[in-house]
């Protein structure tokens, strides 16, 4: 099996530490390709930075569909999560919707603790593009903005945990996803000090690709009828002109 | 007062007749910039296609803000609405969602009506993302897609009078609005045949434009604490990449 | 075009404040027509005296509606709003409804910032009547209740301004509405001190007014469908009841 | 055990045929006062008569509450019934609301079959203002509007006891409300042709006032803190005064 | 009249209290059949003893439906109710929803105060089951939990009042249910210290199953729709047993 | 890795079906132990038989729980999950739950097609229990209910190809679930005659328990907060009686 990790940011260092979690938690058969931005922001942090981010996750999965079972969009927030999910014939899952399903079925209430007051905002309209508004039980984040966010892991690690509790504790969070990036891979690392499962978004998104592959191969998307009619498309990279011409 | 109607699709005859509109209903002073995209599709008609258009309009948008006191997201569909309102500092409407609310204020139920059953699920996800899902009462549609959009408010006016008159009688809705740009301008000329207000969307979007230029000038914009922060985009055009550059 | 100002309040001082702000607001051509409660409460603060007022709203229209182009009941809160869009065959606003809906435009996030805690549960009222409630950050008011309501700009502006601000950092909120006609027109003064855009509900109110007019003219609500079939009322006023009659 | 069972229509054969079913499901010591309005409609069906309605009903609850125990609203629709709850230190329960809760008791999806497609739109607004939509079934009208609402009793008969059971087979619902004045006591009678409960809302409004008065008597509203504030009313009925003024 | 009181748990001494309560409020010609579980918890509190404990409510209902006119599960979080609505031919009414259905009465915004922080999960179940969750304020519980149920409403009567007050000052609570077994018939007693009306939950299920009884008779269930289908069941007690097998 | 198939109905004949196919779509080192219920009924099918049911399904996932890394639910409804989930300390999956959750990644809008419509009720409870309803696009089934349920697949594969494609171009469903244990295995077998992704419900409960018990294994469960207080069980078979009592 094969898997796209498409992370829309330009930080490669981010997407070299994801494909790492990614081929840990996979089938020893299961492939990661592991993909970064050229152009766009080191790090997606808003609706208008996702505008441009997910139109080039979506040029992105077009380069390198053919031979894929299933793509990864590698940035919490699921930057073009719908369109993509749309114009492709294979299953894409997101960063946070597939971490936020996962705690769906691990527990009633779900939290999110993340590193930075900043990306509070764009994760609760990941909660809500998710459609699990209703079993949220809120993001915690430390007060401040950590200056360097390579090793928020180490610096952040005991707020972190007391976020997660804190969130057990006065929110009533059943489950704690770690969102975000940076914290990726923390999740399994502090589970003895937080008092409810706590999940990683980018093993849930590999874990749920996987699943994804086998349950809807790509044979299951032939035919489809919500896919969008062919289109011309005029000034746009060739794989996706051409996925946009075969509609 | 200078408004931007920023039209993300590449059909210019129809920015052409939306200007046309927006200055039959605009105040004396008030002066419509119009702007056709210059790649991407010649109609938006679903998320994917959007997910582009919607980069290109924060693309023209960007090109052009300086001088301008609102702009107007000139397809039906709003595509590009969240990240651009996020992003500068002046109002942002879209055609679909200033339909929607300015239907809202005139009755409780509202209907869309539109020339073809490929666009229903696109507009469907418009009314979703204005917020709007309680006062809605369908999208009523022609069964078939009309081969030839440029003339379709006179291949299908008796048709669309009717689905008019059925989302009035069957559906419960108090107000209709026409969607989408090939049907822009024709709700005046058939109010006379629905026995509910019908709304025209250019011409509302450029209404509500021009409103909340006055209600919120630029100047309430500055020092906006939701504005995102400063970021170094890469391989953008210069005006984007400018205005990511400032936060 | 003519828009009444109906203030279904008995303060006359408040009804010749909005109108100076509502014609400074409006556009040249538009003749405001301040009408004040001859019967009923100083200021409608709960659902109770909104019953009445909200009668009194409706009586006031029908004394004046020929010849107007649109109608704002001037009263936050919104008293008789949905009756009379259902009665009369002209766009009727609410200051309440235009407010919520305009910052709606303007952001995702709506606060409500007023000058008492006793009007937090008619305004919550609002924003659910108006079918906002999901893009609702709550009222904040002052802990305690003004003695005198005549200056309340002025004495309460510094607790309004941090007010403010507190709904936009600790809220998240992304618009502010000044509710209450106490604070009408203080929105613009303090404009350069609140993180975000702040929105004045009767100016709101008349350009949205304003708007409707042009877009849904009173020809569009002939053969309303949605109209209250013909009905003898006894013992109500003259014009009001040949208003039900008419159906 | 005293209960106002408030007409706030004008025909008082309605109110005294209400007034027997009442006695006739009330225990034995229930005394019931039946009330006919002395201004207004003969029978309200829209948002624009119960504006008026609403405050008939407030007027004469004012005049009549001194030594009752609580107060029906004994129109489907339930007009003034959140005002009056707010303002009376008694419990008042509308028809609807009243027959609908009940009804939720009953069975988890609840319809309403009624006498006239001219009511559909009223119910519906009684349904969602008791917030029960999500439990909702759907409206059941027959196709015209009868022209003698007198008999509609034996001259639908047939007719409704049909859409009772379409609502249950094809609508899903698990309990029948029979709504609107002209059809109390029918519910009974029909019982035994119908696949699912049927519920009489003036029978259900008779038991629910009676239990709400053991439940919570009027000592229990003494010291409300959510009553509005004391307030000088001018040129309202002297009863309707005093309760305003004494807050 | 006969009215089953069911208490799932299988603590007598609350069963006799809870029936004292309920033949204080019932009418003089209602009979109350206490019946206490034989097997299962001493006091359900979660979702998962409510499995075991609504099956068991079932089995009690079974054994005792004949002659019955209504049952109440005599718990507040109502195990079994759904199922035992759906299967038997009678009334059958849970004591959380009783009590939140009859608070919906009285007022709009609903509060739970109860003795234990260890309840607060199963109360809030409770409420959205009921569907309230859009009038619901909020549940209060003192900080930590009580050694000794037996005597809370002594231990706690000024922290409960104390709570019941915030839940009306700080919630904006309109009325309070004063949750759970231990606190029955507290309401009554605490009445002029609290400034909203409170309600006994066992009052509210005798009340309400009273009233149903009336308002829909066994007659009324005869061939119901939604019945399940017969069905065999094996290893169960006799009469739920046949229960089942007469669908 | 050991997953419980804990069938909580009585036919070892569909559990050893449901094992064949979970084992086929399972990794190869993981180990599925199929498990039905010794008492109960053949096929549970309603609120009441899954009360019962999941009593049951408790008392299985309790007799089996040790060594095992997650459990399979495995009928369609999803009996007993919430309490199983918050009781044992490992994930629990249901196999409606699983198959809603998997289809909301394959695309927005879902549907379930089942065999007969007496599951529509029982199939509707599932959507809403998961939280899903406004992802959801209906349940569609033939007319009647076969008389036989052992060979559906066979006797209904054309119409229920039929109601699949009815679903994605009427309802507009994106993806379709084939709900019942009696059509377990079947969507992949028509998978290229349907216009849409078809989900098998056991292959998807299967694919989520294999990556939950990964993703939280049952270390990340230790020290739960939300895990039910100690509680001593009567009369309850000795597994789940510890369980209880070790909270």
């Amino acid at each position: 099996m094969r898997l796209l990790l498409v992370n829309p940011n330009m930080t490669g260092a981010m997407t070299d530490r994801m494909a790492g979690i990614a081929r840990d938690v996979a089938s020893p058969g299961t492939e990661i390709v592991p993909l970064t931005a050229g152009r766009g922001f080191p790090y997606i942090a808003s609706r208008a930075e996702a505008q441009i981010g997910g139109a080039l996750a979506c040029e992105m999965i077009a380069d390198h569909a053919e031979g894929a079972d299933a793509a990864i969009i590698a940035a919490f927030g699921d930057p073009g999560l719908a369109g993509a999910r749309e114009l492709f014939d294979l299953p894409v899952v997101g960063m946070a919707e597939a971490a936020l399903v996962s705690a769906a079925m691990l527990g009633e209430r779900i939290s999110i603790v993340t590193f930075s007051p900043v990306m509070r905002r764009w994760y609760l309209d990941s909660v809500r593009d998710a459609g699990l508004s209703a079993r949220f039980a809120g993001v915690r984040t430390p007060d401040g903005h950590a200056p360097d966010l390579s090793n928020v892991q180490q610096s952040l690690r005991e707020d972190l945990i007391r976020l997660c509790n804190r969130a057990v504790r006065e929110d009533g969070a059943d489950v704690v996803v770690l969102g975000g990036a940076p914290l990726a891979g923390l999740a399994p690392e502090i589970r003895g000090e937080v008092e409810a499962p706590v999940v990683d978004p980018i093993s849930a998104a590999t874990l749920q690709a996987q699943a994804l592959a086998v349950l809807a191969p790509q044979a299951g998307f032939a035919g489809r009828a919500s896919k969008p009619l062919p289109k011309t498309a005029t000034g746009l990279p060739p794989a996706l002109t051409r996925q946009f011409a075969c509609g």
